[in-house]
């Protein structure tokens, strides 16, 4: 397993998004076998799930951000726990509880506690922050799930390329971000729903900022109402084209009856591309947002820290 | 069906959730002979299936805010429609594909479209904005899912009432965020991971502002990293108080090691007496942060416009 190198720059990590998508890890459980899927993870580690049940639907995807399996998780259920240390607290309480109810398990880690599991473990490389490891923690899933195979893979690589190429095109919205301090409100759709969590949690991570996300048609029961009214000073509205006309319709339609604009940002492409672009695009923009603010978009040594606190508090 | 009356302000709307709560309606299926619960509904009527995936977990209950059922929903998933107008068009959408696909289905519904169906369908009074018949669209699902009766019941209502007599401090709390026009940043817990995200689109809808939520110890992996460089003159932390004391402490050594204060807000008593407590103190809230910002907390004509453009963009 190669590791990446520990002096990696955020901007290296983001960039290595392109080739992860390449590896050729699988999920070898058939879902269709299963009652439900639990996808446990957290932070970084999680958002696969969340993306991953906003795509599949053949069986339920319950994504998992804490320290409990829900009761009816029991041997019907599929027990995907993703943690990129291996030693996420939360996430081996789930493990743990998951060999207890003698659910199937698999296992998705670049190490310590999951990596020892004698059962299903896909190893993946290390020495990336967990956020930056997105596409060998999804792409196992998706290969598994959806029979994604090398040249779907290829075409995603495409897509991925195609959002870092744009590079000048981010900096200058992450410079409207940065010079009117604005808070990114995040509007994204049905099938890119954890992609708008993610831009968020990014934003969160890399940038240092709160950051809004919701989606359509949502957003169009309760957000629409403050959009006449915010302060445009303070937020800046971003939407993601969807797959869906209707839904590209409700954008259309919102920027007119709330007198606002939107920035929108989306691609061509199959699902899975459009979903890597809007990845690719949201990473790259968060690093540069935290750039121009001034901070290391790489530390988030108050995570860490609160990690040791929780740790000191149970000895 | 007693209706209410036309004219109610949305301050006597809200207050009315203290005897709302003592609907004797319920869901008359067994959850337990479903292998999933799926909870359509979007916005103020969407809220009660995102708070019962949080606090029931015998079967997955699904909470959905679209147009479409998962490919999995077949005769074995109990299909909860509910839509306060009885006309929302991406419920009766999944209503629809429900009846196609044989689901078992319950409706609950003050009129419209679902009001005609020739199963089960729960009336509940109409002349509410949808928002504000919040206990009447969860009572019904907690008195079926979790047996709650009539003594829970007047333990919820004295909940409730103990939230609006705070009045003075919940005032008090608006006239901080009002006055500094500050963003609300609501951080929820476990079991009232759907609370906080009611208490988002109280704000959204009533006081007309932007308002972002989060949960512990999600948040834990991904916003506590904004929290030590965030501008408070800009938002204000709101946490919710958990049953769980490891979260609790997750509070604490969160305030710690970000060197930020969060104005913490609970109750005592049961799951769901806390849960309602909350509710209340959200609604109320957001009332006045309405009041006080010189806006109408109970217009959302914008809503009402893009509904009509949208189906104009139909015909």
């Amino acid at each position: 397993m190669v590791a990446h190198g520990d002096n990696m720059g955020m901007r290296e990590e983001i960039l290595s998004l392109k080739d992860q998508v390449l590896s050729r890890d699988s999920i070898n459980f058939d879902p269709n076998k299963f009652k439900s899927v639990i996808v446990a993870g957290m932070g970084g580690s999680g958002i696969a799930g969340r993306i991953l049940s906003d795509i599949y639907d053949r069986v339920p995807v319950i994504p998992l951000s804490g320290y409990n399996l829900p009761a009816f998780a029991d041997s019907s259920s599929l027990v995907i726990v993703i943690s990129y240390s291996g030693n996420t607290e939360e996430t081996i309480s789930c493990f743990d509880q998951a060999r207890e109810r003698g659910c199937p398990i698999a296992a998705i880690t670049s190490g310590g506690i999951l990596s020892r599991y004698s059962g299903t473990v896909i190893r993946i490389p290390s020495g990336l922050q967990p956020r930056s490891a997105i596409g060998y923690m999804i792409m196992p899933l998706l290969r598994g799930f959806m029979n994604l195979g090398d040249r779907d893979a290829a075409g995603i690589r495409s897509a991925i390329a195609s959002a870092f190429d744009r590079e000048v095109e981010i900096k200058r919205l992450a410079e409207e971000l940065a010079n009117g301090n604005r808070t990114p409100v995040v509007i994204g759709t049905p099938e890119f729903r954890g992609v708008a969590l993610r831009w968020r949690t990014q934003f969160n991570e890399n940038s240092k900022v709160v950051a809004y996300s919701t989606f359509l048609p949502e957003a169009n029961h309760n957000d629409t109402a403050w959009m006449p009214s915010f302060d445009e000073d303070r937020f800046k509205l971003i939407a993601f084209k969807s797959m869906d006309p209707g839904i590209n319709l409700r954008i259309d339609l919102t920027q007119k009856i709330t007198g606002r604009k939107f920035h929108v940002i989306g691609s061509d492409g199959t699902l899975v591309e459009r979903l890597f672009f809007l990845i690719a695009y949201g990473d790259l923009l968060s690093y540069h947002l935290g750039v121009l603010r001034g901070i290391d978009p790489l530390d988030v040594s108050v995570l860490s820290r609160l990690k040791e606190g929780l740790a000191a508090s149970k000895r």
